[in-house]
């Protein structure tokens, strides 16, 4: 049955969007996959997305190695270049040409919701052209914030750093005292913001505080939540997603800063600046009396960062892209590939085909059940639900530090 | 011989300065080799470095079983809790009523210049006093500024946070192409950001710009430099220490910023802000034309980071805490350990006593032959001195990228 449906040419493949640490584990999971299947002739890599189909500047992914292969996969970062651009209906239309033009009849473009969008636009095009293409989205994004994913391939290794640098920073504050905060990315979803909560270990561990984008950002309560942990610990470390807005939409950083860049997608730039970690150090200076209070952006170093991946990331982002260039040949003319979470005690996935238009466009939230009341913490169901995905994370010890008696 | 000098007595061992990823590694080097010792009896931290002594805030280390110990020698930062506290005349007086009170006859104070001179002037108190003291520091710092020392304990480990931290992000770079600024750790000496230099592998590779404050910063001249590789590369990746100064010595961060925090030392606060990267990318903007300039302050990340250590880093770490304590056993009174190279194609070390004011107070800068005669990167003297303590670095792989014939 599904051999019928299978149509012969060849294959070309995409990376867009922000980059992660495993993202081309996916791409060499669908080519990989690609290279056992008879139907799929030539395999092309475009490079810097739709930008490198536009312009032909593809390359021959036959003509790697297995050994290239393998070690491109374990490669932070696009290894196919990516791009910020929207395609337009001009664009559309001119990708088109090329994709007739060289006989691509499977086309993978790997990316976030914003290239979900592009995918199902493209595929669209070619329904209206009836122009025959297998034409998948291959989720990835260090925001897990696509809908139908209970997870995204990219978060797993994005929040293993994040948790690797608070727990690193929360010993170094406990060692010198004071307020620190650390920025995290983060426009609209806080879960890599949240990931921070994983480096806690003992009670007293940081962060002490959590201010995710789900919930509005009051300058007022924060001071207030700052000087209790402050008085009660007499140190405090914060995670804080860069996109914390104030009750009415507007990002914190914005109403501070006098940056107003906008990237293709409409979007002010928040990341590649230190400006929210320093207004928010700034006011407690300024509201607290505290004096040392220090704020680093975790900025690019999250989602690329070399030696830092989850294992189970790293497996699942792999089967991912697998799992397209398999659903595509079993004769699925296309989709986007999702992690759904099986129900049980112990953790296991699996990968399915849903709607493209299901997963562009619009990205999901933190759930309630994830935020605590008072909206500056996480609770334990996020602490279970992200543990796993992260995986293994150094051990760390502290002394019993038994007191010596005081002499009189 | 050794053993008539051998005096009985309590030892005392405290953390002081900027944390690392292994300065606990000499804390237990020394503890582990004090237990070895019948002549020394109790063992005790002090906590948060002088200020523990002066509250007489000590615990017993001799009540932590191996495994603790063992746990926290792998553990980031100062477990003992660390000061950037300068000691007063008065001060010392006071440290030597507690010590005496103790009956503390071992002193070991773990740091940076800074630290050495401290435990130099308590050093000078003790003879004056005819207090019978073994006193000894024990070097430390990611700054690798310590005069005496082929490099420092600490500097490995941060060193190879950094290469691995470009290593993605150059990567990043390329994916989604711009200009891109990562600022580094480093006041005077410009080690630790040269260390960004490992990262390269290719030709292409990026930092592609390296700015050290062992030469005065010239605005006109970075500006040049970034324009000219952007328009060989369609991208520059730059490295920028934190302490960059104009030919008058003025920090720049200092003449773009409000900020003028000075630490206990008479520092102007550097880190802890993004200041100066905004700086240098708002330029570039304005100067250049170029849009998409990104720009990411590594801050306390760099040396506390948990899960990145280099091995030889910990291995010489603990080295330098286990030969303090075998020193001051064998009869000598007081010194600095330091690390030296022996000479040979081969890369060895050995721990050396030199003089405590031959590290205390001044430090050391990159020497000439480890910076280019542009003044804008390194050499290839500096990438040999510093491999081997950096260690092993991820494998990433690169496809050979075959293009595919464009069709007419």
């Amino acid at each position: 049955m599904a051999a019928k449906k299978t149509i012969e040419g060849n294959m070309l493949i995409a990376q867009s969007g922000g980059p992660t640490a495993v993202i081309n584990q996916s791409l060499i999971g669908a080519v990989m996959e690609a290279k056992k299947h008879a139907a799929i002739k030539n395999i092309y890599g475009a490079l810097h997305g739709i930008q490198g189909i536009l312009d032909e500047n593809l390359i021959d992914l036959k003509k790697e190695s297995d050994r290239t292969l393998n070690a491109v996969a374990g490669t932070p970062s696009s290894a196919l270049g990516s791009v910020r651009r929207k395609p337009t209906p001009a664009d559309c239309t001119a990708i088109f040409q090329v994709l007739e033009k060289y006989n691509v009849r499977y086309f993978f473009y790997i990316g976030g919701n914003d290239t979900a969008e592009t995918t199902h636009i493209i595929n669209e095009e070619a329904k209206k052209s009836k122009y025959q293409l297998r034409c998948f989205h291959i989720c990835k994004t260090i925001d897990n914030d696509l809908r139908q994913n209970d997870h995204t391939p990219g978060f797993g290794s994005a929040g293993k750093f994040v948790a690797q640098a608070f727990m690193g920073d929360d010993l170094d504050n406990r060692a010198l005292r004071g307020v620190k905060i650390n920025v995290i990315m983060g426009r609209h979803a806080g879960f890599l913001t949240a990931a921070a909560a994983l480096a806690r270990k003992n009670e007293d561990d940081g962060p002490h505080l959590i201010y995710l984008p789900e919930r509005p950002f009051a300058m007022g309560r924060f001071i207030k939540d700052v000087k209790a942990v402050y008085k009660r610990l007499g140190r405090c470390v914060i995670a804080v997603s860069e996109g914390i807005s104030d009750s009415r939409g507007t990002p914190i950083v914005v109403k501070g800063a006098s940056s107003k860049e906008v990237d293709a997608h409409g979007n002010v730039q928040l990341s590649g600046t230190g400006a929210l970690g320093d207004i928010l150090a700034q006011e407690i200076k300024d509201k607290t009396g505290i004096t040392r209070v220090r704020a680093d952006t975790f900025g690019y170093l999250q989602r690329s960062f070399a030696g830092c991946v989850s294992e189970t990331d790293a497996r699942e982002a792999f089967g991912v892209g697998a799992t397209a260039v398999k659903e595509s040949i079993s004769g699925n003319k296309d989709g986007s590939i999702a992690i759904k979470r099986k129900p049980g005690a112990t953790y296991a996935v699996e990968f399915k085909r849903v709607p493209l238009r299901s997963v562009a466009r619009e990205t999901q939230h933190m759930p309630d059940k994830f935020i605590n009341a008072e909206g500056n913490h996480v609770t334990q169901a996020f602490i279970d639900y992200a543990k796993p995905i992260i995986g293994k994370l150094p051990k760390v010890g502290r002394f019993r530090a038994v007191q010596v008696k005081k002499i009189k």
